[in-house]
């Protein structure tokens, strides 16, 4: 596993120095200030590492596929901006966000930039495919912008059923997740299959690394997690959990548990009662099993590819996934 | 000069049947329902004309250029309902704004998905040349975010110079003039040269256009106009008239301006007075004389096409463009 980690770690340094490097610009200050504040932020850097092993898996170079790395995560970046506007969100990464450090028409346009940055970055792209490649980025702009309509709807929604919750989770978190891992595949040459495989095992991945943060906010230590347990309660958001927990209980569990949704969350001596529920009720359980059978469909998926070390490192990123307790 | 003008709105229907056919989806309704709200607002339809007729006048055929011509009026729309945000403007067109009509977590939204829609419709041009296209388009748009910046920057600015001044419009609203003639000059398969003279009468048609926005404001015949006379000085706007009778005028016209500027406009009744000093110190000549030069500018451009229908229309284009009054 060791060797893996570190691999991680120089492809994260790689993404992280071109981030700081693709912007040469100063002027106008009032723009590239924060578009540069966004981009040092950090962050895992999941979904260029998956663009950079796809490529790598069917044989292309690292190099190929840079630029589609680097514009993807800016492209993620720009939705956390515009997301953080949309939910009063005041930090992200333990800093202040754009809206709050700055203000929200600055982050309006920080956003945008970011968009037309992420564009840019993609386009440096040489690869015979790069038409075919701008569009699935593109289906992932759109599907990106739809999963966040869906999800400041259901906020204020009564019933949710999963399928819905699933859907919106799909495009929100899911699809950038599977463009990358597809984009890789693309700009490295991959057959049809591979190409098929690869998008897929991003489908699994992405929606198992959403089920698995809802899953964190409740059972993980909380030290490790870096935020508090229970935020999700607290704030009444619609998780997997909540949503199936809801849908299988009875009697005052449901009382409690509708009161969460409709009242738009909880106190936080709640938390422990709630999570009770949860544990009785089968939905952590049932979180888990979800998890495991999408991890389990995704190494499916990557069986398919020939055997090499890319292939052995996106194993180990969905085991790495699993395991994952931050 | 008839036929021209029916013409013009024959390019203009099929901008308009375009728009309205690109969205399939309804859901999510919360962005979708805007979403059309806002492509079927009307406009002047300026930015896809001129990548019709530049692909016109190089060779090529309109139909190569739509996709391209639907795809920067798309993206014409997202800087609208973005700039009103930030802007504050609660109408457009006659209507209420998207964040008025919804709100404003809305219009962020409905702008980002604008932009993926407007590159949705782009990548559907079947050219040899979609990568250099896509190219120019992003440019396109990072300027626009850069001119936006620069705009909002000079707001809050007391000193801005004319060359500063020209050099956020022509991010601003400029870039966007040009982009959408070396578009469609690239899609039509023109020559290095051909490119270079209708990129280039974009970036003159561009400013003239909004200089002559500038003088509207202050000159235009109320009816005809749309808007009413003089919103600009009420509002503080730093226009081209503003800024440079700013830096003719001396003793008590100077300081009228200043107060214009620094207090963030000023009341109707002092309308007359500014327009006086905009004549006495001839600003409203000097508007006069740039915009005649640019648009002589860019019918030398236009002189260097070899001669045709569409380059007939573009010179007829920018005459009008002269002679408006609305």
């Amino acid at each position: 596993m060791k060797p893996f980690i570190s691999q991680y770690q120089r492809y994260k340094e790689i993404v992280d120095q071109q981030l700081r490097s693709c912007i040469m610009k100063s002027e106008p200050r009032s723009l590239y200030r924060p578009v540069r504040y966004v981009l040092s932020g950090g962050g895992k850097r999941i979904r260029p590492l998956l663009v950079l092993l796809a490529c790598e898996a069917v044989g292309g170079s690292t190099r190929q596929a840079q630029h589609a790395a680097v514009a993807i995560e800016i492209l993620h970046n720009f939705t956390l901006v515009h997301d953080d506007i949309m939910d009063n969100a005041s930090s992200r990464r333990g800093r202040a966000t754009v809206h709050t450090k700055w203000d929200t028409n600055i982050a309006i346009l920080v956003g945008d930039e970011l968009v037309a940055l992420a564009y840019r970055e993609l386009l440096k792209t040489r690869s015979p495919y790069i038409a075919r490649v701008a569009d699935i980025f593109t289906e992932g702009v759109v599907e990106v912008c739809e999963g966040q309509a869906y999800d400041k709807e259901f906020e204020t929604r009564k019933h949710v059923s999963l399928d819905q919750y699933l859907l919106m989770i799909g495009k929100k978190t899911g699809k950038m997740v599977s463009v990358a891992s597809e984009m890789g595949a693309v700009i490295g040459g991959g057959s049809v299959s591979e190409i098929r495989a690869l998008k897929s095992y991003g489908t699994s991945i992405g929606r198992a690394f959403q089920i698995q943060d809802d899953l964190l906010d409740v059972v993980a230590d909380e030290k490790e997690f870096g935020k508090t347990i229970g935020g999700d309660i607290v704030e009444g958001k619609k998780t997997f959990l909540l949503i199936e927990a809801y849908a299988r209980s009875r009697g005052v569990d449901r009382k409690l548990l509708l009161s969460v949704i409709t009242g738009g969350g909880t106190v936080r001596k709640n938390i422990p009662l709630i999570r009770e529920i949860y544990e009785r009720c089968g939905v952590i359980d049932l979180a888990k099993q979800t998890i495991a059978r999408n991890i389990a469909g995704a190494n499916e998926q990557l069986s398919r590819l020939e055997k090499s070390g890319a292939r052995d490192m996106l194993f180990w990123f969905s085991q790495m996934l699993l395991n994952r307790n931050f």
